[in-house]
């Protein structure tokens, strides 16, 4: 018996975070007796007038949202980092009691006034509107004396609990660097300190000759499932230029960024022909005022469902307290996104 | 305005892994229209024919389970894990593409016959049963050659992916070093290297004389909610003795380790009066052969629950892409679970 990455369980490894997963490509044939989700399907009006996103209504706070008619961004009115925050700071016990202020502020970012719309209903220049909103607030928010980190993400869906189905994301902007930037930093750097190149374009560039895990490309970006990846569909879009932040991106390069995001969710919603639900976000260089040529953006795709539209990957038990681990590998993963059509499966059937 | 952690945004540094935790204190306050639980408080039967952990019945791949009395454990038979793999290994592009294989077993232990408890509704005898047979596994399957960590662990319910809810739990016995507790390894050595004590006991000796965040102590060990707590409700079981493994306990311990356990999961139950999900496991020295005089060992409890039975954490967007995040301190949780009797709901109402 030979050893071969399709039957046999293994361990990738993952040099962008330098961590390790576990792979069982046998275990997806267990049968599954356990929680399903539910999946609300309901046809949402183009304007709901309970919706604190929706243009003109108000928020529970008082505020008023403006008539938009592209995208909107607005502070979070429970936001998780407050500007206004005393400096303090604790390290007892010999190092064991740890502490120390942050200061941030989150932000609300509306894809579009549809209420009934996602990223893979809307057209590609209602989602360009989109990139230059991130490229705005990633610009105007890392300016601030303080601000060293700006994390851009989207939860979709309920089962990633999000509360509100209106199209929109947010933006966690704060004075450290959080850990997963952090450590993706840090192994970039090393990289690019040894090979003169960034981690990313030499990793893409074999990618793309090998083509097993790639399930999108266009001039600019390339979509993949990445050889370590941990969630069942888990992606990732990457520039082909070595491009350490948004504002890096020219006018072109933006379009295509917007085309590969809107594609890819189109497919990823024409897997189980449900709304796809994931958590998405983008990894960039931090705002320190450093250059870090050593960063090569990308934005990931961790989506939650496995087998069905209603039975996700549970990363409970084994997987908080050991490894992650997941139970198909990439490549078949990429295989089932890379065949779906390019065509929206609710537009098809009109 | 002074700084305070009751009140202000700030991280806390967890001197196990290394990593800092983003806390939010302000943020309990928001209001929550998300996606909820469902809570299935059925009453279930003694013994259930469909159960495949209940004694006498035929599992799925034909085996019958014994007419067991106390525990009872067997080899998973969808195990994610195999022991019959291969050798093999990758390192291609630079490094950029490796894995290697994996070769390991997954176990099942019942931890009772009665289909219809759960732990804290278990007498300590009962447990204490669990307990032994822990050891028992980490013993047989820690001597086998190639079995260098042994992970003990339960999902409880099902919003920890839990798809049966005969009470029990998993062992998944590795090659490799997980990840987890490969962090707590590292940092748990370079503390004992220069304190020559563990982390733990000099961390534990100090909860115990601030009580803060203590929510239940007997002779031997005590709960706590860590300091650099992720999960709302997150504590922590430790000896107070250092002691690396479980087969280091002494009798008298192993008594005390099962009363913990059925102590802190009665107050669990008792803070929302369900039946409280978890994931929870032990981490100790791995079975490498080495002696790990740094390893204390401890078990984590990582429960979803914020801020009712059916309102739960979602660990999404920021905490997936950026940083682990908690939305009250660890010194309120601490509270709520102290505060909490030592009698169980249910038995209560009887
Ligand atoms: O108990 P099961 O069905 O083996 O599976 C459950 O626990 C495992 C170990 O934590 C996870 O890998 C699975 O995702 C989860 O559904
Ligand atoms: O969108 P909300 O309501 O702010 O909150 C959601 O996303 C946040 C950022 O990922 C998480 O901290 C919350 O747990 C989640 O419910």
């Amino acid at each position: 018996m030979e050893f071969n990455f399709e039957d046999h369980p293994h361990r990738r490894y993952n040099p962008l975070t330098n961590e390790w997963v576990q792979v069982s490509p046998h275990r997806a044939k267990r049968p599954w007796q356990g929680q399903v989700e539910k999946i609300e399907e309901e046809k949402r009006p183009e304007h709901d007038p309970s919706c604190y996103l929706c243009a003109g209504n108000t928020r529970i706070n008082g505020e008023v949202n403006p008539q938009y008619t592209d995208t909107y961004s607005f502070q979070n009115d429970f936001a998780a980092l407050l500007e206004d925050v005393p400096t303090g700071e604790m390290n007892d016990g010999n190092g064991l009691f740890r502490a120390k202020s942050e200061r941030g502020l989150c932000k609300v970012i509306c894809f579009s006034p549809r209420h009934d719309l996602t990223i893979p209903e809307m057209e590609t220049e209602g989602i360009r509107k989109v990139v230059d909103l991130w490229t705005k607030e990633y610009t105007e928010l890392g300016a601030r004396d303080y601000i060293n980190h700006v994390q851009i993400f989207e939860n979709k869906g309920s089962v990633m609990g999000c509360s509100n189905p209106h199209p929109h994301g947010q933006i966690w902007a704060q004075e450290s660097i959080p850990q997963e930037p952090a450590k993706k930093q840090e192994n970039q750097k090393a990289y690019y300190d040894k090979n003169g190149t960034t981690l990313l374009s030499d990793y893409i560039a074999q990618e793309i000759k090998q083509q097993t895990r790639v399930v999108y490309e266009n001039e600019h970006f390339v979509a993949i499932v990445p050889f370590w990846a941990v969630w069942p569909f888990e992606t990732m879009i990457v520039p082909k230029r070595a491009v350490s932040r948004i504002t890096d991106l020219t006018e072109e390069e933006k379009d295509a960024f917007a085309d590969a995001y809107r594609s890819l969710t189109i497919k990823y919603d024409n897997i189980f022909e449900v709304s796809f639900p994931y958590s998405a976000g983008i990894h960039q260089a931090p705002t320190d005022g450093e250059d870090h040529p050593e960063w090569h953006m990308h934005m990931c795709f961790y989506p939650p469902l496995l087998r069905s539209a209603t039975v996700k990957k549970f990363m409970v038990g084994y997987e908080m307290l050991a490894n992650a681990q997941r139970d198909i590998t990439a490549e078949t993963a990429a295989a089932r996104i890379r065949e779906q059509s390019l065509v929206h499966y609710k537009s098809a059937v009109l």
